[in-house]
């Protein structure tokens, strides 16, 4: 399908490879096995049964293609799933396949099945992500750089304290990722109503079941409570905007006039054949177009969590995509965010001729905090604003400016206000920053 | 992939084999040998070249898999596209291909020529939803039904009436559609900054080149200037709400206990095994399920409308599959739309009883506004209301009720009275709304 | 303004009259104070400014007007708001407020202020939820209705079990607002450009100013660093979707025509002076009036999550409306969602009646299983599933049906199959998901 | 309330001003008045009533407060609203108000009679942005800059061109504001349930009703039918993007490290004390800022635009507010953009130092076009590639690198060579794009 083209390249490979329509037929079989077995367990089904059952049930054997096409009828894939697989099985252990199970608890199980490892690998990412991270806050944890508000040169700070930024917001939506991942995938066990119709233990059943199929147990069926959803959206939601805010703070200094960053070098990857001088930020721009399909996703997601009495009506339904296309966008996302910053090549000098193109104006605040020791409040900052206007205009350096003026250069050492105005003298508490960052990453 | 389970039992089958990963090299093939033509038109390329390029690019010979590899790299499919397509092509042939273009042309393009004939059915369908609703409107144009507000029963209308309201938010919604479709499917060209680089009459081209694909020609290119799919985005939003405002007075009229509508019955659809006594509104479900779905693409057209400079960085490619996804989703819930309607159970015998269910108290209004003819108003008031509690709480007659107190009794003629709480006679302008909205089905 | 009749009707009144502008400015205050306070603690500022800025700096005397009309020039209020509070001061103290802050500091502190004691109000009228969830589930755990899958009537459930259902959804969504009101409304202090430019300790102070201020103490200042915003916001869409869960089952069991819930009667509330009859589900239309609002906020948040560099342009300014109207919105929500528990009209008698609507076919499945241990299974299904339609179409009662047919009553005890359909015999797990439910509710 | 100085810095003061709560009530009354007065027109009044009414109905007499208390126990304010007005009439003048009307009657028409000037508002301030645009395009027609792609330096264009982009991308937009302004600002009249109860020629009524209030008739009442309110928040959005569009431009443009784009200066707008060098791009942040909140609106209009049966329950109720802050969030944000336009300062010096920043090498694909008639192909293509990089390496011209090649300066003229890589000559089609524009502002 189109999607080859048009979705897929933003997602991961090595989570499209288990994804497949055939891996979500396995993992139906896997919930059906599963079930079989603790009823058999318990007493429910006859000693054998669930051996016999995965004998018989073979995930490879299912009509892909007729599955899809009477998925439409039903409106899911388990009514066509269940019929199909009842007729690879012979005599009695028909019956004993599904036994109290509603398509629901089928396909919301598999779903976290697949989704799972998914999740684990972005966890995984996320250490490759934290010692990239740690690496360029160490080396560049005193280089300085200019920091930029509402898109404009303000007030020095370093580059390791910007990377102290990412890896912040990082941590705290992995941190919610992990919640999920470990204490929020719940197997999904209710029956046609989510009251275990017709069983005589649903709740153990449902227990035992995540047990079976490692999945966490939910205190009870959530096939109109979606909270579990959406605690995975909005998860998915906040790691794809930490990763969106590094891209963005990537693509933006990567800017030619700029030139303070650039994505690295790969064969064929943002190289343009007609314009050689061209190093497109596609990471950058990946990590951009899967945030923003991963935002829709969540908010689905969101838009459809009041779901109706005890089962929705399209609702339901329209949850499914968006959350598996959210997931394999974030791992795409976190595998090009972690190729990302492990090249990242940063480019020192840019970033002190930056601090230099305003003739030092930037630390015009500092000079009038020296200057106010001397003379009359007012009157330091109107001479420190004249002569920040006349460096930028001029183009030559704001202590050489400020120095020619008698008023201050009969009032000031001339080395203290070198020293004042001096960028890397002035990045306040990046440094410790950058060793409080360590400190977190260090202790997890 | 998963997809194939989880959304594209949403989406249109006509429109999923017709937006293969195929047609959409197709598409591409077609936008550069169109360009190729009006380039040897125009005595860029020379005479012949648009014949032998047709000859040699062969949309069947593309690797789809290693296209897709590739994508992820450069960012979109156009880069290794054309990489493949030169590899097709003999001597100077190479030359002759994607003169002037950039990425963004083709994709763009392509994108416009695989949705026209998608919109067209979805403008197809309308005829059969029209023709559905209008005979809808004309079997029950009298059939008196109780009007609902905040989900509760408020006074009569008739059934045709309701189905002229569906119609004229569906048509208000097509004619937008409509308009797109016909005059909003530009071509894409403009070149790698949009300015036609290289080119000596760039706009003449562009405009030759919508002619010869059959697309519209837009004033300017628009890479950036995205409103064009904004349009389309809207559009088919309006559509969505149309269909999905439909499905959900079906599903609220479908309910066991109201049972006003049934969805038509079809060999396996949205029955259940386990619960005979079910059918379930399907195509309720389906067509809310896209319209969900459907928002949310527009909602990342929308977020992504505002892209920087000559072009965009993710935002772009973030448009791609939601628009895709949205135009097939919709088209699947048209087509559920139109067989609905086609085939729509209407329980005549239900809405008789509903009506009836309050005791008549929902003709309160019109007893007050009767009795205030020979009463004072505050009493008239007082008199209907609490006759209206004594219908509901006993389950009687409400104008026995009435009639039954001696003040009204004596100052109102009973059959008038009778008359006065018929809600058959009480459905105002329904009929009157039934025939403007056939009149403008005729009209168009 | 018009929202004074379009919005904060949905809004807690407390919470209005806790957050109008003047107690923003004094929210804005108390961060100057408090940061006076620390650096006066570390030495930073001579002994007693603080007390004397405090007698100084007056919330009261603010100009509200002249700020608001001033901030549009500047983008936010804090630069008019220091200019004013600079205006009240005598000698040096001008000089000793706002030291080492920026507006963002100043904003984002103020709105935490704000937003904890709402958050904490919620938090608290989650208490009046869960005993008004406990009363419920206590008098109906054993108050057998149908449950309702795709709109239609399915299997026996209990009352009881459907509030477990709400109440765990519930509980999900406030253990996640309790851990962003606890532990994640975090002080704002970084200065210019978040790196604390020209103090010496800085974040030593942001810790110090996060105590001194009852707020949590970020690792790092987050500027740009959006995730805190985004886990309120997740957290309060949670929320949003809990109440709405069970606004629409409210207002769906509500209907006349099902007539299982009334919205608890009271004085001009949900009352028709045209309609006596209408008791409109008020609560539910302002539960679900918010709970679009919320969501609507929370994308915005989550589409300006990534922000550019050091400090947002227009982003971080877009956020500010949605968090507050959010907060807002939630906290009227939840008043509205305990009063509807707490009054909530359940009439057993109308559960009753629509058990049996369908002549008891809802219960063809436990049949068919009871029917399968002395029949053939397709012979059971086949023999169950048109007695459930003969039943449906007559009116009868399923047992009746059944039993009428010769090969059922010549293998069955007629009492066994009366118990195996009767739906109160049914209701599988529904009071063991009631206690469960209940000792979660003791156990916090 | 706290949008003093959250949401209402981002509002157009004249749209603020016509849209207090006493402006909503005083359309309420003209709804109401205008109802009386076509009531009489036909009879159905007594002759004279309309007048007695204007007399007695006085918007300045309701009591807000309370307006707004009650308003949350009914849900809307035309409950309260019907009360205190007829507490306002005397006899039978009581009688004779809102005769047939509905809440909603009301609510959507004052809604619809509140925006109506400001959308003329916004499409009058259309035409100060298209001035400002046409003289920009004529100053800078020719003025060579970078083209950005991917926010990488690509090839020239013309400044004139890229205010052209901005200007089709804007008059697209305006075209379908216009559209609804013009035709699509509906009156709404239909009665309790749509149907016009109780009057005998509804649909008469509303037609005089809309043409006494000077808006659109509808074919039909459109209490759940909501595409009128979705064609007017697409509409909206649709400017919004088209606004931001150019903000994004100008904010990047205007990066003190680019530097070719100012905002115009003003008397405390977008200065910063601490840092004098500093000219905040504050317009563009208050364009950003309401664009991503109208976007917000439009997608809780989307989503609530499904409304059930004949009144909708939270979901109209939801609409109200973000309804009307997105019309005078646009206003404000037009304001916003018409001054930027028209005070933009346009640093031409910037644009010729950072076409030359590459040392020329963005000219790579015109050279390797002119070598091609000369040399091979691919050896065309090596030695311009080679040329870009060692250009881009040592900061040395382009051309002159190229022409230190044996190879190049053999064959190829010197001065034809210098032609073919200036900027200035390859701008394409640049100049006829802004033809175009300036043509399509002519004829409208």
């Amino acid at each position: 399908m189109y999607d080859l083209f048009l979705r897929r390249p933003f997602m991961s490979a090595a989570g499209l490879a288990a994804c497949n329509a055939r891996d979500m037929i396995t993992a139906m079989c896997a919930f059906e096995l599963a079930l079989a077995q603790i009823q058999e367990n318990t007493g429910l089904l006859a000693h054998g049964t669930a051996a016999k059952l995965a004998q018989q049930l073979r995930p490879t054997q299912f009509d892909i293609e007729s599955l899809a096409d009477a998925t439409a009828n039903g409106g899911n894939v388990a009514i066509p799933f269940v019929k199909q697989a009842r007729g690879m099985l012979t005599g009695e252990l028909t019956s004993s396949l599904h036994v109290g199970a509603t398509s629901q608890d089928v396909i919301d199980s598999a779903i976290m099945l697949l989704i799972k490892p998914r999740l684990q690998h972005c966890l995984a990412l996320g250490q490759q992500v934290h010692a990239a991270g740690a690496d360029l806050m160490r080396r560049f944890e005193a280089t300085p750089m200019v920091g930029r508000t509402l898109m404009q040169q303000a007030l020095p700070i370093t580059f390791g304290r910007k990377v102290a930024d990412w890896l912040w917001g990082y941590l705290q939506a992995e941190q919610r990722l992990a919640e999920v991942t470990h204490h929020g995938l719940f197997v999904q066990f209710g029956g046609a109503v989510g009251v275990h119709s017709g069983l005589a233990d649903g709740l153990g059943l449902m227990d035992a079941l995540a047990a079976e199929l490692d999945l966490n147990a939910p205190l009870l069926p959530w096939h109109t409570d979606r909270q579990p959803v959406l605690a995975i959206a909005h998860a998915l939601t906040g790691m794809a905007v930490a990763a969106e805010k590094i891209s963005l703070d990537v693509a933006l200094m990567s800017q030619n006039e700029i030139g303070e960053l650039s994505e690295p070098a790969a064969e064929g990857v943002g190289s343009s054949s007609s314009m050689p001088h061209k190093r497109n930020p596609v990471a950058c721009a990946r990590i951009r177009a899967a945030a923003h399909q991963i935002r829709a996703a969540a908010a689905t997601i969101n838009n459809v969590g009041a779901q109706p009495l005890e089962r929705g009506l399209g609702d339901w339904h329209a949850e499914w995509a968006p959350l598996m296309d959210a997931v394999l966008l974030l791992e795409g996302a976190l595998e090009s965010l972690a190729r990302l910053l492990a090249g990242l090549e940063v480019h020192e000098d840019a970033m002190r001729k930056n601090l230099a193109l305003t003739g030092g104006a930037i630390m015009a605040a500092p000079a009038k905090r020296l200057l106010a020791d001397y003379l009359d409040t007012e009157r330091a900052a109107t001479l420190t604003r004249e002569a920040a206007f006349t460096a930028v205009a001029s183009g030559r350096d704001y202590a050489d400016v400020l120095l020619e003026d008698p008023e201050i250069a009969a009032c000031v050492d001339a080395q203290m206000l070198r020293e004042a105005v001096d960028p890397a003298l002035h990045t306040g508490s990046s440094r410790a920053q950058v060793a409080r960052l360590l400190a977190r990453l260090r202790t997890g």
